[in-house]
C-alpha cells in the first residue's frame, strides 16, 4: 500500500505543478497516470510544439515546460506509478481514501485530486479480430521500454510522428523494424519524415506502404503477421507488432465515482477550492468544470494551488497556515536540499 | 484622449499578463502604472531577488520575469501612461468610463481592469519641514530619468539597495554625488555595499554618516542643504536631494470609486470573471480579495486569463468567441509579426 498526504490522478501538468505547492505545505504527493511518462498531454501529444500562453515564457515547447516542472518539484521527491489506470476508490471510516489501479495497485491518502486531463489516454486500436489475444504477448500500443526491443524484429503500424519517431528510435536498437502504414503519404513534422526516408534508403527501416495488417499468428505468442498490399497477402516473421493509432483520452473508471458529472468533466466548486461533491476529492485542470471554466494549462497551476491550501485545512483542521512567499522564505525541499534568496547584508561603510 | 478596449491600471505581472490575453482576443490594451517603469512589486521591490512558484521556473529572477512579459506582450503593442496615477474614474451614458490621473492625462475604455496590487506606490517622505516646497524643484523621490542628474550636485539618503544602487549609477552621471544616512550601517546586497565602499575610496561617492537632512534652502529652487552629524551642522551645496527612503503602496483615490472595499482590496465574484459590483470594472491580481484569495502572482494570471474573456463578451455582445489554443492557432501580434509551431508536412516516402 502506497501512503501519501495528496494522490494526484494524471501526471499532466496541472498534477506535476499541484506537487510544489503541496510541498510548499510540507504535504508528499503521489502521482497516478496511465501513460508511461508524466506530462499528460504536452508529453503524449504536442512535446516537440510551442506554446506561447504560458506566463512568462514568450515560447516554450511542451516538452521543455514538462521537462522543467520535473525540475521543479524534484525537491518535493514525488511518487509516481505510471502506466497504471486508477480504476476505483473507497471511502474509509476515517475519511481517508483507497484508490487501486487496473493492476491493482493500492494507494492509501486523506486527500485526492482527480488532475485526470481529458482522461486516461488509451490506445486505438486496429479492428483486427484475434489481436486481444495476443496483447502484452508481443502486442504492445505504448513504447514503455524501448530496452524490450533490442534484437527484435519489430512491426510498426501508423502514419504519424509517433510511428515516424518510434521507427527511427527503434531502427537503432531492434534487429529489424518494419513501418507499415495504409498510405503512401505520412503526416509527420518534416525532419522525421525525411529521417525515414534515409533509413529506408540506407535499409534500416523496412516500408510496407499502402499496406495494412489483417491476421495475427503464433502460438501462445505472436510470431507472425499477415499483411494486405493492394489485394497482395505478405507474411511478416516478428516479435512485436506495434500499432500507433493515436491515444484517446477517456474519463473512464471515474465517471463512475459518484462524481457529479457535466459535459464529460467534473463540477468542482469553483468560488472556494476546487473540491467536488465528495469532500476530500478534488478536480483541477482540464478534468473539471464550472462557469467560465477554460481548458488552460495556466488555470490549471492556479487550480491546484488553492486546492492544496484547502487539502492542508483538511490534513491539519487545527493548523493555522499563513501564506509565506518563496522569494522571502525560500524553499525547502524534503531531499534536505534549500533554495533562498541571497540575503541582504547589514555593513559599516568607511 | 488615450482610446483603448481594456484600460488597465497598474502595470505589475498581473496587468501585464493580460495584454496577452487580451491580445489573443484582439482587444487592444493601455496600462497606466504610478511608477516610471512596468513590473510592480517585482520590479520595484525585488527586482534581483528570486522567485521560486513561477509554474515551469524553477527560479527566475523578479526582474527578469519582467522583463518576459514585456517580450510576450510585445506583439500586442500596449500603451503606457508611466509615472502617473489614476485618480477619477466616470461611467458615461454609453456604459464606458474615463479614467484621469494625478496630471489630468485622459484615458477612455468600454472595460477598466484594476491591476492595481497593493496600491499605487507612493514614496516615504522624511520629515523635514518645507520639503514639500522643494518638490520637483530639485526634491525627486523616484528617479525616473537618470539624464536629469548629469553634471549636477546630487544628495541621496538613504540606507538600502535603492539609496546603494542609485549613488552607484549616479556617480557616473553626475558632477558630485553625496550619500547621507543617520547610520554608519548600510543594509543591501552584499555587491552592492562593497561597490559603494571602493567608489567611496576612489572619491567618487561622498559618504555623510551618521548624518540627516534638517533644512533645505534655496530661491525658487533648491540650491543648499543642512545635515546634522552627532550635534554638528554641515552644509552641502546642491542642485538636488533624492530621499530614497522607499516606497509604500497606498490604495488611494481608487479607495473612492464605489467599489466594494475588504481587508484594503476590492471585492469581485470569483466564481465567474473578476468583475467588482460595478459592471464593466474588473479587478485583478492582489488588489482584489475574494473566499480563498492567495496574493500570488500565478492566481494573477489566471484571474487576467477569465476577466479577459468576460470583458470581449461586454465589447462584443452578440459575437461568440471560441477559445484556440496558441500552439494550434499561433499569435498573430497587431504589430504584424506571426508566430506559430512549425506545420506538420504530409509526404510520400518512395
Ligand atoms: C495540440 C494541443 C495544443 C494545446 N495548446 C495549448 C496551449 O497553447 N496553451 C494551453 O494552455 N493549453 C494548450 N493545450 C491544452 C493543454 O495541453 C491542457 O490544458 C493541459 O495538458 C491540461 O493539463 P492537465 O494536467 O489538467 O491534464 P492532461 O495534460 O490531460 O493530463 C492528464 C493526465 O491524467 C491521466 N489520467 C486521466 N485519468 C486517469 C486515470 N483514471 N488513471 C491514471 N491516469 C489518468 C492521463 O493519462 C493524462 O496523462 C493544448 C492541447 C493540445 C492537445
Ligand atoms: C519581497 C516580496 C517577495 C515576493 N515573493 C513572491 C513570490 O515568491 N511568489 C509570488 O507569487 N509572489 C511574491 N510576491 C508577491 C508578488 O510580487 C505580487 O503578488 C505581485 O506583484 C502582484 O502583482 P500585481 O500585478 O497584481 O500587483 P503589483 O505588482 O503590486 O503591481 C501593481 C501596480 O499598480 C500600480 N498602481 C496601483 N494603483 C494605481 C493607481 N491608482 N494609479 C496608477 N498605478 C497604480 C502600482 O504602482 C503597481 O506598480 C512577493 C512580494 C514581495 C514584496
Amino acid at each position: 500500500m502506497i501512503k501519501t498526504d495528496i494522490l494526484i490522478i494524471g501526471a499532466g501538468p496541472t498534477g506535476l505543478f499541484a506537487v510544489f505547492e503541496a510541498g510548499l505545505l510540507k504535504l508528499k504527493c503521489h502521482l497516478i497516470d496511465a501513460l508511461p511518462q508524466p506530462g499528460g498531454q504536452c508529453s503524449e501529444i504536442y512535446p516537440k510544439k510551442p506554446i506561447y500562453d504560458i506566463p512568462g515564457f514568450p515560447e516554450v515547447l511542451a516538452g521543455d515546460l514538462v521537462d522543467n516542472l520535473m525540475a521543479q518539484i524534484a525537491p518535493f521527491e514525488p511518487g509516481f506509478t505510471l502506466g497504471e489506470r486508477a480504476d476505483t476508490i473507497e471511502k474509509l471510516d476515517d475519511g481517508s481514501f483507497i484508490v487501486t489501479t487496473n493492476k491493482g495497485t493500492k494507494h492509501h491518502a486523506p486527500v485526492v485530486a482527480i488532475a485526470g486531463g481529458l482522461g486516461s489516454f488509451e490506445p486505438r486500436k486496429p479492428l483486427i479480430d484475434n489481436l486481444v489475444n495476443y496483447e502484452d504477448k508481443g502486442v504492445e500500443y505504448i513504447i514503455r521500454d524501448p530496452e524490450l526491443y533490442r534484437d527484435k524484429r519489430v512491426v510498426i503500424a501508423g502514419g504519424g510522428d509517433s510511428a515516424l519517431d518510434w521507427s527511427i528510435f527503434l531502427s537503432d536498437v531492434a534487429a529489424e523494424v518494419t513501418l507499415v502504414h495504409r498510405r503512401n503519404e505520412f503526416r509527420g513534422a518534416l525532419d522525421s519524415v525525411e529521417k525515414v526516408q534515409e533509413l529506408k534508403k540506407l535499409g534500416k527501416i523496412n516500408l510496407l506502404t499502402p499496406a495494412e495488417i489483417t491476421e495475427l499468428k503464433g502460438n501462445g505468442k505472436l510470431e507472425e503477421l499477415v499483411a494486405e498490399r493492394e489485394g497482395e497477402e505478405i507474411r511478416l516473421e516478428t516479435d512485436h507488432f506495434i500499432p500507433l493509432f493515436g491515444l484517446a483520452p477517456k474519463l473512464g473508471p471515474i465517471a463512475n465515482w459518484g462524481l457529479e458529472i457535466e459535459k464529460n468533466a467534473i463540477k468542482v466548486d469553483n468560488t472556494l477550492d476546487y473540491q467536488t461533491n465528495v469532500p476530500g476529492v478534488y478536480a483541477i485542470g482540464d478534468v473539471n468544470t464550472y462557469p467560465g471554466k477554460l481548458k488552460l494549462i495556466l488555470c490549471g497551476f492556479h487550480e491546484a494551488t488553492l486546492m492544496c491550501q484547502s487539502a492542508y485545512q483538511r490534513i491539519y483542521p487545527d493548523k493555522k497556515y499563513v501564506m509565506k512567499y518563496t522569494t522571502v522564505s525560500g524553499v525547502d525541499g524534503f531531499d534536505g536540499t534549500r533554495k533562498e534568496a541571497p540575503k541582504a547584508v547589514v555593513k559599516t561603510i568607511e
